[in-house]
Formats: C-alpha cells, sequence, structure tokens
C-alpha cells in the first residue's frame, strides 16, 4: 500500500487555531453565520508576471478525507471543550466552494478558492487548502517559467532528493500540470500517472572502477568506464542514456559509442559548462556517426540556465532543486481569508495587510487572437462588469456543492492542457523571465 | 488513523535511475559488491556558520518500511527486468549504517551518515534518505540560527500553510529540534509529542464584526471587536491570547483589557512595525496594570527581524514563512555518495563536483571550556588521528547494524538537548548571523 492512498484522515493537517476559534465561536452561536473565506495571493514573488494554480484536485481530495476519527479526537480533546469535540466527531463539509480551475493562471488579487458555508465548517480548512494550494502552485509557477524557456524540449523533473519525501510525488505532479514530460518519482508515476524517467547516475560508473580485482578495469580507466556502459547497454537496451562525465568527457562519448555504437539513445552530462560541453559533445558524436544520439543535460539547472542554453544542441533537460524549491519562491503566499459574514463585506485594516471585502467573482478579457489584456474582479452580488470588444471567460467554476464534489472535474492532463493554452494566451512580455509587472493588470470593481 | 501512521512502504520514494542501476548490476553481478555510500554537503548555504542534522530518526523509520509489496512491485514491474523484481520483492536491508547523531552540528564535508552494504541494497536507498535529511536538516538549520537570535524567549513554529501539508509536522518537528517550544500544527502534536500552540486569528473578530445583525455590534467598531475577544476569554479562558491589531492597535489593546481584565494571558501583534508596536503596547498594558500579559509577535519573522527586536519588550515570537522554507535555503543540497567499493576507494573526477573516496570517520575537538575548535575527516580504516590538548568526540555513532536498528536510539527530546549543546559549544563568531564561513574548520585526512 503506498503511504499516500487516501488511508488517513486530513484533519490534523490542521493549525490549533482553527479549533479555539471554533469552540469560542461554537460557545457564542456564531459558529453558524453564514461565511465566505477567499484564497488569494496579495502579490506573485518577486518580479514574477504570472502565476499557475496548482494543487485543486488535491484540496479537493484532501476536502473528503477530512474528517475526525477517535485517534484525531483523542489529540484535540484536551484543549476543547466537549461540545466543540461532540461537534468534530460529525464534521462533514456541507458548503460550496467555487474556484479557478487547476492549471488556470492567477495575478495579484484573483479570488482562487472561494469557500463557503458556516464559520464552523469552513474556518477549519484553512490551513490543509493553503499547505496544498502555496506548495503545488509555488512549484508549478517555476515549472512553467522554465518550460516556456526550454522552448519545446524534453523536461524531466528530477528533484525528489531536494524536498521532503512525501512533497516529492506532488512537485512532480505540478511540475508535469505545467508542462513537464517526465519525472524520475516513482511514487508519481504510481499516484499520478505521469511518465517515468531515468537511467544511471556516477555511482553506477564507480562501482565498476572501484572493483580492479573483479576484473572489470583498474578505477577510473576507459576500461573500467567501458565495463560500466556495456553492462547498461545489455540490462536496458541501446535506447539508454549514458552518463559520460564521470572522469573525461570526450574520453567517455567516444566509450559510449565504441561499446553501444551510434544507434546509443542518448549521453548525459551533469557537471562543467553545460553549453560548451553541450556543443562538443554535439560535434563528437555527429563526427562518430551517432547523429541521433540525444544530449541530456542536467545539474543545478534553472530557467535561466536553461534559457541561456537555448542555441546550444541541448535534447532533454533535467531539472532538481530550483524547480522542487520554487526557483527561489518555495511557496506562493496564498492567503485564506474571511470576506463576508451573513452577507456583509468583512475586511480587516490592519496596516500592510488589507483585503477586499464581500465575496467575488473574476472574469478575463482577452482579444479575438485569444492573447489575454486584463483581469476584472468584481463583487459576486453585483451584475458582470460590461466589458466591449474582449472575449470575456468567467475564471470561478463550481468546485463543491452542498459538500459534494461536482461531476466531470477536470483530469490531470486536462488541467496540463489549461497551462499550456494559458501560456499561449499571454502576452508576449509576460513570458519574459526578466523581473515586471504582471502581464496583465487586474481591475477591482466594488 | 493518521495518514503518516506506519500504514505503508516507503519504496516508492525513490528515482527511477536507482532501480535501473540495479537491474544493470545486477545483470553484470557487479550488484553483490561491498560498498560505501556516503552523505555529506559540500557546502553550506550561502554565508551561513554551521548546520543541524535532522531526520535522522525519521531515515531510520522509513527504512524499516523500505518493502516492496506487490502494488509498488506492479509500478516498476515495466521497465525492470523478471529477475530485478524478484529481488525487490525480497528487499530488506541487512547492511551497517553509522552517522551523526540528530541534533549534531555539521559542516561541509562532513560524513553525516555512512551506508554500508551491497551495492544493490545501498543504491535504492538514495533518494529517500537524501529527501529526509534534505529537508529536516534545512528546517532545522534555520531554525536554530531563530533560536539563538530569541535570546531564550519563547518561539512557536506556525508555518504549516506555507509548505507542502505532509511536509508540515515534520517542519515542526525540526524546529522543536533546533529549539522551538511549541508548534501550531496538530499533526506534529500527535505524531511527535510537539506542544501545541494557537488561539485565534482575525477571521474570529471579524466574524463578529460582520454580524451587527446578529446583535453584536457594528463592523469594525470596538463593540463588534470586545463581543469577540468576550467570546474567546469565555471560551478559553483568561490566559489565552488576544489578536489585537484587526482594526486599530491602541483601541485593541484598551478593548481587550476591558473585556479580559488586567490578567489576560496575552496579546499578539501581526502587522506593522512590531518593535515600535511592541514598545507601544507594553507601555499601554503597563499602564492599565496587565504588567504580566505577554506580547505575541508574528508576521514574516526570520532570524534577522527576530534578532533586531531583541531590545523589545517581547515575550513570544510566532515564525512560520521563513522557517519553514529554510529561510532562504529550503534544502541542505546533501548527496549521497559511492565512496568505497570492496575495500578501494572511489571518486569522481568531473569539474567542481570532485567527491573524496573511501570509508570516513570524523572527530570534533574542543578546549576545556567546551568550545569546539575543529573537525577531522579522516580514513575509516587507519588510525584516529593524534591530537594533543584537546578535548576529542567522535561524531559518528552506529544506527544500524545487519539490518537492525540499533538499541537506545535518542529520543527527539534526546536530539534537542544535543542541538542545544552543540549551539553552546560553538566559538561565538559561529552563532553570529552574518555571512561568514563556517564556525570551525574541517581538516581531511587521507
Amino acid at each position: 500500500m503506498d503511504i499516500r492512498d487516501g488511508v488517513g484522515s486530513t484533519a490534523l493537517l490542521t493549525d490549533q487555531y482553527e479549533l479555539t476559534m471554533l469552540a469560542a465561536a461554537l460557545a457564542d452561536d456564531s459558529a453558524h453565520r453564514r461565511c465566505t473565506f477567499e484564497v488569494f495571493a496579495r502579490r506573485l514573488p518577486h518580479g514574477r508576471r504570472y502565476g499557475v494554480v496548482a494543487g485543486t484536485g488535491r484540496v479537493l481530495e484532501a476536502l473528503e478525507r477530512f474528517q475526525f476519527g477517535e485517534p484525531e479526537l483523542a489529540v484535540v480533546a484536551p484543549f476543547l471543550p466537549a461540545k466543540t469535540v461532540d461537534w468534530l466527531r460529525d464534521y462533514r463539509f456541507t458548503g460550496d466552494i467555487d474556484g479557478y480551475a487547476e492549471g488556470e493562471l492567477y495575478f495579484p488579487g484573483s479570488p482562487i478558492l472561494s469557500v463557503r458555508g458556516s464559520f464552523a465548517e469552513c474556518v477549519v480548512l484553512e490551513t490543509v487548502v493553503l499547505s496544498i494550494l502555496n506548495h503545488d502552485s509555488a512549484i508549478a509557477s517555476a515549472a512553467a517559467r522554465m518550460v516556456s524557456a526550454a522552448g519545446g524540449r524534453r523536461m524531466i523533473e528530477m528533484g525528489s532528493r531536494r524536498t521532503h519525501e512525501l512533497a516529492a510525488p506532488d512537485s512532480s505532479r505540478a511540475a508535469y500540470l505545467a508542462g513537464f514530460d517526465a519525472t524520475s518519482n516513482l511514487a508519481a508515476v504510481r499516484r499520478y500517472g505521469v511518465p517515468g524517467a531515468g537511467t544511471s547516475a556516477h555511482a553506477f560508473t564507480l562501482l565498476h572502477a572501484g572493483a580492479a580485482g573483479a576484473g572489470v578495469g583498474a578505477p577510473g580507466t576507459a576500461e573500467s568506464e567501458a565495463a560500466a556502459f556495456r553492462s547498461q547497454v545489455e540490462a536496458l537496451g541501446i535506447g539508454t542514456t549514458l552518463l559520460v562525465d564521470t572522469y573525461d568527457i570526450t574520453r567517455g562519448v567516444a566509450t559510449a559509442i565504441e561499446v553501444a555504437g551510434p544507434e546509443l539513445g542518448g549521453v548525459r552530462i551533469d557537471s562543467g559548462d553545460l553549453g560548451v560541453l553541450a556543443r562538443q559533445v554535439r560535434d563528437q558524436l555527429d563526427g562518430l556517426g551517432a547523429t541521433k544520439t540525444r544530449i541530456v543535460v542536467s545539474g543545478d539547472l534553472d530557467e535561466y540556465a536553461i534559457a541561456a542554453l537555448r542555441a546550444e544542441p541541448v535534447d532533454v533537460y533535467g531539472v532538481g532543486t530550483s524547480l522542487v524549491t520554487g526557483s527561489g519562491a518555495p511557496t506562493a503566499g496564498m492567503v485564506y481569508k474571511l470576506v463576508e459574514v451573513e452577507g456583509v463585506p468583512v475586511a480587516k485594516r490592519s496596516s500592510h495587510k488589507e483585503s477586499r471585502g464581500g465575496t467575488k467573482k473574476a472574469i478575463r478579457l482577452s482579444r479575438e487572437t485569444g492573447t489575454i489584456v486584463e483581469e476584472i474582479v468584481y463583487p459576486a452580488a453585483g451584475p458582470m462588469p460590461e466589458v466591449n470588444g474582449f472575449e470575456v471567460r468567467e475564471l470561478l467554476v463550481p468546485l463543491v456543492r452542498e459538500g459534494k464534489l461536482v461531476d466531470d472535474l477536470p483530469t490531470l492532463s486536462d488541467s496540463r492542457d489549461h497551462v499550456a493554452n494559458g501560456l499561449i494566451s499571454l502576452p508576449w512580455e509576460g513570458l519574459k523571465l526578466s523581473a515586471g509587472e504582471p502581464a496583465v493588470p487586474t481591475t477591482f470593481v466594488s
């Protein structure tokens, strides 16, 4: 059984204050007031021009498992009144949720998720909703920039070792959503059907190098590297990718083609000046007749390094650390705020953290060409703003009605297409990697 | 049942290439060569002076669940030979592991974990070992700097919403290990026994503000804020902490003491210039006779902001985003490298990523005062280097023998003490927050 397969409650993925607030609200009967909580990001990470909503599907999955069994109740009973514990025992979310479709682009203030129900049933969801959206959106937003920078070349996510072991498969999922082609992470292959990839590491070459006594060549010699390559090709076939930079790359490439022949699938370079090396290796491969052997590069790549390699003969990028850490922005900074109580807009007024009261909707305007020009956020209670001369698309779609997931929720593949279409819809400056303003302005109608 | 409670296999928290390497190694019989893999960090994050090893206990727990059942085998069978699948079916780690104790300080090149066994049984552990150590050590290393900066004041971890939902409880664990006092995360309370904390958010005050029609005061008035405070004090007692910055802080503090009286446990400020506000609020509280009411501050605190508040009358720090994202270093950058095969040291030679061959041990030297002065890393096969005039402590301790965890592994509380002692042992400049060199030099004896 996989550690993640729906075997457990998500109810303790929660901050204690949600339950103490609940206790106080149950005590004074404010718990039953009808509320709207909204998820939004006050700003994009420094200089980013767009964000990608990711994690919505996982939020809905977590919602279905947000139930307090006796083991969960035993944890919270010591600090809660009996009445609150009883209320939690029966907890099921019975409200409505609308949200930006998973894979939708977002901008500062976009009402990404709108959760409506009693205060009590909504307030307890804050942490699990934010944890998922903040993590997955951070990864997907970074990944989309890398995919743009790669200009259609194949992208493999290989960052599992640089993030929490259970965040890793969800990082793979977010990267795939944003346009990556494959992942090294087997849990993501299982759980999400992301295509798997990966062949060999330096350890495999060194394993053969270190065993001079075992008759396969002295340490660090061409002979020992050849033994490793030969073994890999025999086990995995001629389409495999050989890692050629354990010792000397030029010799590694020569050995690879000597062992595998010019039909070898690929060679990987994991260190050094990747641009210079890619060009040298391409020339060398072509000279050896291995014109179709692909060049895979990896090693501390981020969107800028990927872009810098655009003119070089690189076929595949393997991206790790910078992807799973959101390339400088490891969390999306989204918040979950109470914006309406019994039909009345509410908002705090403390410095620097103002929020806009009231339940909201949003539309995005585009030209006939499909290029987006503006986002408009407006009160859900009011009419949709009149706009002339633009295509209009509503951004909030129903996700949950009376506690039940709506039918026909998008698949991961649908959401992946949604990201791809979103990136095409950006004005050209929106795809620039340099720091700048959001790709389109957002107007807030009150 | 908690989602994390040992119900699942950890075997797919693995990169595909480990299993393809395994397949090739089983095919050419190199799989059975005796190997050592070592975990180390080539460098500390920019300017850091020390790191804190965290996650060791979790690695050992993951190791015990690293087994391939039929569901896991079904995922890997499509790309592996039948012989490899059969081998995985019977997989149990039978080797030895030594490592730095959880909570030990580390420096560049410290051999944090030494995993010994056949190539096959060691190579498959790479990803899960690194995911755990890289995540937990990143959080603990950042947390330790914050704890030093706080100079003994109470620290609450509240970053769950800004990290993956299943990374959150392990972030709490790492923060507690490093000296934090409590966490908001209920899963961490359950799983690790970290003390819980948390009382109220702006939503609770706004809930009462928005319900003028419900008879508890018009939006944003002192009356509605008072209704919220009264309710919280009634439900949670006089020792609770009231959040006073929803509207106007001075009025919020006045209302808090009016409602709760001068025995109120605490007030929390979550926005604005925290230093200035803390002083004003302290004066106001003292003037109202609430001389023992604590001041809790939160809102985008990192180690530098914490240090900057040192002269202000702050009693408790609540830290979120910067903690769970490692304060600029969200991953510790540790690697898992093959260093020895059948007794022969091996190392790759590619540019910028050299590693040192051979199984290693390490000692740390300190003066009689307890202040550490140097770390020495030396070949495990050789004698311990002779040092005169210093106390000597061996850093690698046995963790696993012939596949079994050793007895009397440290508890989380033991490891927490270990961090505290480690911080005391640093030379004074090692605790500086500014960028600098590692606190002590490391000598590599070959």
